[in-house]
Order: structure tokens, then sequence, then C-alpha cells
């Protein structure tokens, strides 16, 4: 069976180098003998394996010491009650973006435990573009502000980051994390669940500014403490070292690419080969606005669901497959990740260029 | 290289055929053109794995449509703080058995949610049997009971359940699930982390009475929370996509070797090599108490650390590797959950009676 291209907007596609990589050595890794998953987390190769992932995330992103790199289970959904948990004060109040279905699911999650203000939304217009934050909207004693910067289900990406003065930003980089370069000295926090740019599903990467940490509600479980899985090298229990290792590899594929900046380049490259069909189609019509459009889930509709169905039906056949809508946006989408190559682009392009003569 | 034998507490030894077979099929599963962790979990492809490996989970455990099989991130450690969240009521009682390291763990976790007791424990003896639960020990308006069914640090095993009555048992049976049967209707909850014998790191299942769920508290995190995970099938969020399907393959595994009940009669023949081999020396001790040794973890010393050092590096040397001690115990222990051969503890067997032939 020949291997698909696979727009699916998480667990997503991963570099087919990783994946035979980690295959060539699956059931022995190196001269150990076993499986990486056969390791203990507590053993000499597999602290080597864990510490270069670590060094390699803090190489990619260029992050500094005064952040500390969790690599915590659970996505990120996890994190929307850590957060809270970590830094909001019993008494205290934050500020939340609501630019998307994630970003107000992470407020909703925070409202159980504590005075959470929506400081702006564009829910009202079924999350079409990333509503304006000006730096009078925050409140000044907010233990911190609220972000998710590109939204999967509807498209949209912050193309600026909002000024939060001495609050700390936090932000939610699920879906758009490791696909231009962000300067992690802007954040708080910066968090992603792995499975779209950092590897597979059931982990989150969490960056933490360090002097945020150690003030966690004593109710907290310990696996969501940030100051405990920090002094315990995210190893509070045992962690999820499979995935740990996973990626790693991504990161190594990612810095074989050029890096960030250079994977920048290339989803840019890779979003305008879809967005310039769109905008010169009399079928297809994108559905976030143009300003905030997202390079990594690309969003449209067709004139009706049955054509959506049907262009959905007629890529898969053609090995371009997990085209369809969310559910809760309906139409296509088209996830292009950083594994996604320029030549699956390519093809969805030059598809949906055939599927409009066919249907216009 | 040739791979060894691998004695490790967790993660652990995984069956040859289970990895070989998830090797062949790694970059591209049957005819899907992808990897199984590349798979959108909502996909019709990956719904049908993950319902195969609870309907295999079901099947080897027996278990009855009045309990939910959850699969859950994190491991046992983060169902130390979901259990009182799910069940603990906020003026109720818990009761605790303090059996080993990680039993204290899970009491230490509870006290954050609310009253704990601990009705029996070992804790000054360094947890070198199990204590004795009699009915009249259970506060009979208790929320639970819990209990660990097996120490993996220190080498011990409940031989028979605690009658709590009308009060919910419940289990963390990390390291000895589906070494043995158990009857799940005699449990309220019964829950295991993956790494002994179900798969990779970085899930737990937890089995749940249905009746039991429901009555979280508000201040619970929605993955936490049993009741919401069961009405979305594990899916509050993106699961841990690529481990739920190496357990389905575990449990196949398991079927074709005839099962738990087939699998505690190998596993009863493998620990009597070890212990037969111990009681007859007059190098080796066995540090737990005859009538509570674990089948799964045979812990034991030499006469000093330094023959215990020696111990460790002569056998590794032989491809016998991670028999080092937990750091609490020291000594030497040998872990041999379903997936480690008879040939394997038979060769251990016959290495420390070389070794003692050499060193008494």
């Amino acid at each position: 069976m020949e291997r698909v291209y696979n727009f699916a907007a998480g667990p997503a596609a991963m570099p087919l180098s990783v994946l035979e990589k980690a295959k060539a050595e699956f059931t022995c890794y190196g001269s150990t003998g076993m499986s990486v998953m056969e390791m203990s987390h507590r053993s000499k190769m597999y602290l080597e394996i864990y510490q270069q992932t670590e060094r390699l995330v803090r190489q990619v992103m260029d992050i500094s010491d005064d952040y500390a790199v969790l690599f915590l289970p659970g996505g990120a959904t996890m994190q929307f009650a850590a957060i809270p948990m970590n830094l909001l004060a019993e008494n205290g109040s934050a500020d939340y973006v609501d630019s998307g279905n994630f970003a107000h699911g992470a407020l909703e999650e925070a409202k159980k435990y504590g005075n959470v203000r929506v400081i702006a939304s564009s829910r009202d217009d079924k999350y079409t573009y990333i509503p304006e934050v000006t730096p009078d909207m925050i409140d000044p004693s907010a233990c911190y502000v609220h972000i998710t910067t590109n939204n999967t289900i509807f498209g949209t990406r912050y193309t600026s980051l909002p000024d939060t003065g001495n609050v700390p930003l936090v932000a939610d980089a699920s879906s758009n994390i490791l696909s231009e370069p962000y300067d992690v000295n802007r954040f708080g926090v910066i968090y992603a669940g792995a499975q779209k740019n950092i590897g597979p599903a059931g982990m989150a990467i969490v960056i933490v500014r360090r002097d945020l940490m150690g003030k966690a509600r004593p109710s907290t479980p310990k696996i969501l403490d940030w100051a405990k899985q920090a002094d315990a090298d995210s190893m509070v229990n045992t962690p999820p070292t499979y995935t740990i290792y996973l990626a790693g590899l991504c990161m190594q594929w990612l810095l074989d690419q050029g890096g960030v900046s250079e994977m920048e380049k290339i989803n840019i490259h890779k979003a305008s080969l879809l967005y310039d069909v769109l905008d010169s189609s009399k079928l297809y019509r994108a559905t976030a606005q143009k300003a905030f459009r997202s390079r990594m889930n690309v969003t449209f509709v067709t004139r009706d669901p049955d054509m959506d169905a049907l262009f959905v039906k007629e890529a898969a056949a053609q090995g371009l497959v997990n085209l369809k809508g969310h559910r809760l946006v309906g139409g296509i989408r088209a996830s292009i990740y950083n594994a996604m190559p320029v030549e699956g682009v390519e093809k969805l392009a030059e598809f949906m260029k055939a599927f409009e003569v066919q249907h216009v």
C-alpha cells in the first residue's frame, strides 16, 4: 500500500523519514537490545533520549534557561485546568480571549477555578477572525492573559501578539507551534498538544517562565503541578516515554529542514498555493477572514454541503485524505502542518483546480 | 544487536511478537496509507482500533457492561488525584491501606481532597508484608477503600481481597493486572498504569462501576472526570491513540497465550523458578515475607551491597538486564511481567545458581 497525503487536523501526518527511523530501531534501539518503549524511564539510556529531546526543543525554539520545558501527559486540554491551578490565585482573576473552539474550552475550564474575564471574542461571528486586543482592555492586576495562537477548527491565526504589559501572556500554540518563529520571551507560558507539529498524541509540551512556578494551589494534582514536574524533569511519575522519543526525532528532522525560520518560509509557500486557488475561484470560498488566515489549517466551502462531500470523496480517491471540515464548521479543511510535504499541497491545489473545472 | 532479557519494573519488556507486528505496520496500517499514530482519533479506521482494544480488554478481564472501561492519559499517579475527585464527597472520608510506596503516594495525594483514614499499614516494617484488613476495620460510611494489589518496589502481593462490605473497593493493580484472574465485580474501581502488563507508558486503564460515576466534584479537570470520559469514549480530548493501539495488540497476544488463567499458571511457574533458588540459597535472601510474595516483582539481596552490584553487573554482561533494586530497597529486583518469557526466567535462575557457586 502506498502512503497517502494525510490532511488530518491532528493526530496528523508525521515526517516519513522520522517514521522510518523509528521503525528501523523499533524492536532494538542502538546497542541496548530493547525497544525505546521497553526502557525504564530512570535508565541511563532513556535519560539520554529524554535530555536530547529537551535540548532539541530548546534549540529549535531558542528557549533560555529562564524557562522550564515540561513534557506532560494529556494534551492541551489537560493544561486548560493546569493553567488556573498553577497561575490563578484563589481570589484572583484571569483575562481570556475567545477566538475559537479551543480558546472557548480553555476559558470554560478555567471558570472552575476562579474569576475569568472574556476581554475579546469573535464567538458571535462564528470565529471567522481574531478579535483585537488593545492594552487598555487588559486588567493590569490579572494573573495572566490567555490566547490561542492558531485556530485549528476555524482556520484563523494571530498575526501579531497582543501587548499585555506586565501581565504574563499564556498561549495555547497547539496547532502552529514550530511552524513560525515565536520569541518565547514574550510569553509567561507557551504550551501545545503534541499531535500536530511535535509528534504523536497523548502529551503536551509546556514551556513555563520559572518565576511563575511554585504557586500552584494546594488541590493541584501533583502531575499537573509545574514546579514539581520541573524539579523532577517531567518524571513525577512515568512520563509518555515513547512519545518523548518521537518528539525528539521530529525536532531533529525540523533542524535538518533548516529550523523554524526555514519552515516558516515553506509554510507560507504551502498555504499560498491553496489560498491562491481559493481567491481566484468561482466555486470555493475561504471561510476565515483574509487578514487572519491560518497557515496550518485552510478552511473553505464549495457552493453546498453535497458538493463539499463530493470534493472530499473524490480527493480521497486520489490519495488526498481527511479533508472533511470539522463538524462545527462543515465544508473542507486542509491541515498542512510542518510534516505535510510541498508536493502534497501542490497535488491538492491541482485537484482543487481540476474539480472546479469539472463542476462550475 | 540481539535482544536482551529486560527485567525492568516498568516501562518493561513487551511481547516481541507484538513489537514485530507493530513494526511491520508502523508506517502504513493495513490499506490506510498511514501510520496508526497519524490517524485522526475521530476517523472510522481509528475508531475500529479503539473499539477493538476496548472489546479485548473486556474479554480478557470478563468485564460486564455494568462497568465503563476508560483509557486515560497520565498513568496511575494521575488517578491518585482523580479517585478522590470522583468519589470522595467534600465532607466524606476514605479508607486507605498503606502497603507500599505507591499505596502511600495514593493516600498522600488523596489527602489534598478530603479526609483520609489509614486503616492498616506495613510502613514501619519497610513494607515487607501486606497488612491484614478485617471488616471491622472499615468505616461503613467511607466513600471507598483503596488498596494496591501488588507492590512493585517491595515485591509483595495481596493473596486475597479484603471484604469491604458495601463500601466500594478501589484498587491500583498497575503491576499485576492481567497476571492473574480478578473478579471485576468485587471492585468499585480497578485501575492500572499501562507500562507493565498493558503496553507502553503514558496511559492508565480505569475500570469503573457505572453507578459510581457522575458525582465528580465541580473542580475536577474534565480529563479526569470519569463520567465525562465514559460519555465520550475516553475522547474528551485526543487520547494517547498509539498507546491504545499497542494495548490492543498486547490483549490479543494475551488471548493467544490462553488468556489470564493460563497466564497465571505461567506466572506461578516463573516466580517459583526464582523463589526456589532463593529458598535453597546460602547467598541470597528474599526481602518480602513468604506469605505475601509477588509473582511479578521478585526482590532479594545478597550478603552486602557490593555483592548486589556485582550480581547486577555480571548478569547484564550475560544479557539479563535491569536487575538493580529500587533505590528505596536496594539489592536486586527481577520484574517478570507477562511478557517475560519462561526462558528468560530460566536463564536468570541458572545465573543465580552459578553466581552463588562462585561467591559462597
